[in-house]
């Protein structure tokens, strides 16, 4: 706390704050002027006297972390930012929500300097400051030396009631708390309005016997009070061992006359007469609008100067630390760029054909298991599901600190933060979003693995991670109604396509387990956003590329050409390839010649130039048959008119594997009876087509199955 | 409790419960024999002595209800219905997981009577009971009388280590505690056992002291002891306002001499030398596997008498209670039977041609005011988004007990359990999961509403509804980037697309107030499935169907026709059907004859006759035009090889809507220009299409752009 404190100008300040917010959301007559309100004071508490950072270098590695959660309330950031020098001038700030400004509706990583991570989505925000604390921890552990405390920052948040009922919120509170996080601090503010009323009518739990049960250290404050938030943040700092959470009571749309402390100021504009009447109660000028008092600016700008000094503090902190551990140094620096080390890639393992089959996330397993020493940002886990996923690290330790009594699922090489294994629990949501977090944090390249079925409990992380730039790599294994005796519930068949329309989002699905040790690569590599990969349960065989014309890299590829111009083009994805080869045998044998194409992920084909599309589709009016153990629909994009697909547009069922497959006509002869009838052939289909013959009456047998079409 | 307990005998019966579970689980070779080993001793109370249940009617309406929440422990629930009577033969318990047997991998409501609810997805049971509880709750508030308790029972259910710490499960939680919903027991398997191993890696939360903070009855027993799980069912049956849930230890695996306590239990078979092991341990004989002793079996089968005995004596009470209140009586039963009331949609809003613009959401408030009084089984609400949604129904009264202190946000008509408006708050995945446990329940027509960019975080309910074939509805709005000023973050580009994925799911996307209207009518009466409303935030023009050959019923239909043979068919869903119409216009002064097919419904359209549909789309070769302000992968498959997509294939941006319409190209000339293209015309497209011109630079304008294609 300063010593003094000039009470006048620090009122000035928090209006200052309110009102440039309320002036922007007036002007755009759109927004949430009710958060910054009431949040003023605690926010201009944080920003001036304990928030470490460099408005002139936001990508400062070690500045301390601010999340705004509660992303509706963008009007204060914009703020905060424009108000201590970040860059982001006036005009911005009143071009609020207009087409092409760098302040948004919702803050945006990628649109405006000093947002770290993009909001809006209630609860994200929360969990994706737990992924940023768990970097901060990652890297503090592996790197920082006695007397070299070169990684230690805070990460902060604003949270609202409405994240903190969020489930995504509630799994990582969870997860932070096990965790120790000490360094997150979380101010809440209670203001006890959402957009539809008051909270009360949804949401009448303890929530700080809550935080407490989930390890959390908890203070309940008066939020409008600056002293006591200061005061709070100091006893946050001070606990080490728990993440903390402030409590605050705060008056929503403090200042408004008619409409402070009511839902009407949550989501809209207060209207021009109820901005005058704010203004006068607050003893504001009228006019200008955006009016910035000279010395509240003056204060808030002090940070430049302030975070400058910091910054070459800094600088000369690693200079000393760089002479002491140059290795060490030099390893942070490449990690903190967010490059690779060369030749990390050089061990990878490669299969030969003949060699015993594999399923992909086994093949997965030996390939990280030959990178990840290599790749020492490399870190994360599974929900829960490490011996199924095949996603731990042997003998990478396991993050955090070690649990009292019998432990059973470490994965060796001890418990500490410089561990690399991360056990998520079964937290699909606060995996992704915190995969997230630490991807924004940097330093990191972290990754979460699940079942390919629950992608879906985790969608919004991932449409947050494409849409934000993070490089995240998600993980899901049990691709298709292979999995089996789990039964419809477990198996994925709308899961790939619908991954496949998210915009900027990376999807591949490799088909055997050299494919599989390719695909990682470009994981790694991909600096763009994020990417998927998607293994199989069963066991591949090791695909014969002899003959192939390209690899995983273009996103697909002739990976068997026939010795005359093809009659149909079988494109197969993952476990299907092998699929597809084997009915290509099939129509060879009746003297139809068949292009196999293994088409691993659209999105890298699709940056192809089209010559080399063509060059492997074939040219417009070519029979394509796509091969794939997922819905159909969206497959008509490569197939055309004059193509076909076999898939599942139905629920799976419950029974062995290879059995389901079967039952759902995934046999070299349904495929093949397919391709044949494409070419008109179909009595030759119908006669080796056991499937469709049998399908007639599958309806009646298989209860379970279901589908529009 | 019963006053003398054959002690001998009870162990047999649970040992039943667990070697029937076993030899189930090794029969197939796959399967999770932890669970039943551990929670078969509280299993066996509460089916033999608490359950209220007639085995051979699983279907009679006042049964208690019971949710197997850990679903992979499906061997356990499968043996109680087998023991106790249900149509569930000892075959099929034989035939575990095997393809076609009503014993699939996890349990799903559709395969097995007397299961109630599709589980395995960790979360979704605990919140489906919630919903169950809620349904029983608002049936017995609105039908029972002083001395006619006709409504009256329990909902129980068994969750997991897993369950608990999901998110929507702490969801769930927090509005069942905030509702109060007394008769709601749980019986928590703390076996301390997950799938990768001590659930002490990832989960050290205080759980009792979690769920007493969110407003839950928390005890916490030895489950092993069968006379400490009955003392906690009676005083949790004792507690009438707050939800219970018995946190019990238990063993997994219990019996196993190697495995019991340990994650090598949990989801693999114990091996044939194991389960011989574990057979000797429990002093069970080796051979015949399945083997039931007679006087257990006797046990468990003495609730077929004792249930036919409690229906009897429900039918008898309910004639009395015909007899009393026969209007009532006959409400109740034509709900329970799922049937609407002759003529509830006498009273729907109609507009004309030439009435004011209105958003469809708007129009759904109008619709659902017009008939919700009709509908007595129609209850819901909102994620906290009531005044945006338009979802709430005035007068309606708010559901459950009247919150504290002052409250804003409630729908009028008081607050009771009787009250139509559920107040969800911002829990979009309980919400869903909780909706289908009230559809699963029966009595009630069910729905969820919140922003359609929020469907991503309730997917796993709206797949397992449509797995399931729950008739529950959800309403989305704010269908597209025309949110406008909320940005990317709030503006849905792939999710119409990914939600007709699901299959056995049917999307609605009206273009209008009628189509609205009749939107509305489809959902109610659709019976087997869910049904999702899509709804537009900007208001939209009444379309003139006076030359429409067809309605929303056939899911897409011609609603104008040029006076000769159409040169391009124009297909357009919601908003952007007006779009449509206005493009037609200019291709008119083109001279090209362009056919306008509006087309809210793909899976009401792929349920049309062949004929119906060539009729609508035109013969092969037929240029066809979509126009959906969505992702276009998926559309051809209506557009075909000679056709193309007006879409939107990356992220939209914050602006005022029609500003970011505009710059995503939703405009008349660029859609005319599309179809001109399509017929060859590029010199007359670019010449009137101002949006690919500016598109050009558009990248550079707009920071926020980003998409693969």
């Amino acid at each position: 706390m300063p010593a003094t404190i000039d009470r006048s100008l620090e009122e000035r300040a928090i209006n200052t704050i309110r009102m440039l917010s309320v002036d922007a959301v007036q002007q755009a007559n759109s927004g949430h002027p009710g958060l910054p309100m009431g949040a003023a004071g605690m926010a201009y508490v944080l920003w001036t006297e304990y928030l470490k950072h460099n408005p002139r270098n936001p990508s400062w590695p070690d500045h301390d972390r601010f999340v705004l959660s509660a992303g509706h309330g963008s009007a204060l950031i914009y703020s905060l930012l424009h108000l201590t020098g970040y860059d982001l001038s006036l005009d911005e700030v009143k071009n609020f929500r207009q087409l092409g400004s760098k302040t948004p509706g919702h803050p945006e990583n990628f649109m405006t300097p000093g947002v770290e991570v993009t909001t809006g989505p209630l609860g994200q925000g929360f969990a994706n400051g737990v992924g940023m604390a768990i970097a901060e921890a990652y890297l503090a552990a592996r790197y920082n030396r006695p007397g070299h405390h070169i990684i230690d920052h805070y990460t902060y948040g604003l949270v609202s009631d409405g994240d903190i009922v969020e489930g995504v919120a509630m799994e990582a509170a969870s997860i932070a708390g096990h965790l120790q996080l000490g360094k997150l601090i979380y101010l809440y503010d209670a203001n006890d309005i959402t957009l539809a009323g008051t909270a009360n009518i949804s949401m009448t739990e303890n929530t700080a016997a809550r935080f407490e049960a989930q390890g959390w250290h908890v203070q309940s404050i008066d939020g409008m009070d600056t002293d006591a938030v200061r005061g709070a943040l100091d006893a946050a700092r001070g606990e080490t061992n728990r993440p903390s959470i402030i409590i605050a009571s705060t008056v929503i749309g403090y200042g408004s006359p008619a409409k402070a402390g009511t839902s009407g100021v949550h989501g809209s504009p207060l209207g021009p007469d109820e901005v005058a009447a704010t203004k006068e109660r607050l003893g504001w000028p009228l006019e200008p609008a955006f009016y910035l008092p000279e010395d509240a600016l003056a204060l808030f700008r002090s940070a430049v100067d302030r975070g400058a000094g910091d910054e070459a503090a800094w600088n000369a902190a690693f200079d000393a630390y760089a002479a002491d551990y140059p290795d060490l140094a030099a390893e942070l620096w490449q990690a903190l760029a967010g490059d690779l080390p060369e030749g990390w890639d050089a061990g990878l393992p490669s299969w030969q054909t003949g060699d015993k089959a594999v399923s992909t996330r086994k093949a997965s397993e030996a390939v990280i298991q030959a990178f990840f020493e290599n790749v020492p940002g490399f870190i994360g886990g599974s929900a829960d599901l490490n011996p199924s996923t095949n996603t731990g690290m042997k003998g990478g330790g396991d993050f955090g600190p070690a649990p009292a009594g019998g432990i059973q699922g470490a994965l060796g090489g001890g418990w500490s933060y410089a561990g690399r294994n991360i056990h998520w629990g079964i937290r699909e949501h606060a995996m992704g979003s915190a995969v997230n977090g630490m991807a924004a944090h940097g330093g990191v390249l972290p990754f979460s693995a699940t079942f390919l079925v629950f992608a879906d409990y985790m969608r919004p992380p991932i449409r947050l991670a494409a849409l934000s730039h993070y490089r995240s790599i998600f993980v899901f294994t049990h691709d298709s109604i292979a999995v089996g005796e789990d039964g419809p519930t477990h198996e994925p068949v709308e899961q790939i396509m619908s991954l496949r329309l998210i915009p900027n989002l990376t999807v591949i699905r490799p088909a055997d387990a050299n494919e599989t040790a390719e695909a990682w690569q470009v994981a790694l590599e991909h600096r763009d956003g994020p990417v998927v990969l998607v293994f199989s349960r069963q066991d591949l065989a090791i695909l014969d590329r002899s003959g192939a014309r390209g690899s995983l890299d273009e996103g697909a590829y002739i990976l068997q050409e026939p010795d005359r111009r093809p009659d149909v083009v079988l494109i197969g994805t993952g476990s299907e390839v092998e699929l597809a080869v084997k009915a290509a045998a099939l129509l060879h044998e009746h003297d139809i010649a068949a292009r196999v194409v293994s088409m691993p992920s659209w999105e890298l084909f699709e940056q192809q130039p089209e010559q080399y599309r063509e060059s492997v589709l074939g040219p417009d009016g070519t029979h394509r048959l796509s091969v794939e153990a997922g819905v159909t629909t969206g497959w008509q994009r490569y197939t055309g008119s004059h193509g076909g697909s076999v898939g599942i547009d139905r629920f799976g069922a419950s029974g062995p594997g290879g059995k389901v497959l079967q039952h759902f006509g995934f046999t070299k002869e349904h495929v093949a009876a397919e391709a044949l009838r494409l070419l008109n052939r179909k009595a030759e289909a119908d006669a080796i087509d056991t499937w469709t013959a049998r399908g007639e009456t599958a309806g009646k047998e298989a209860k379970g199955d279901q589908g529009h079409s």
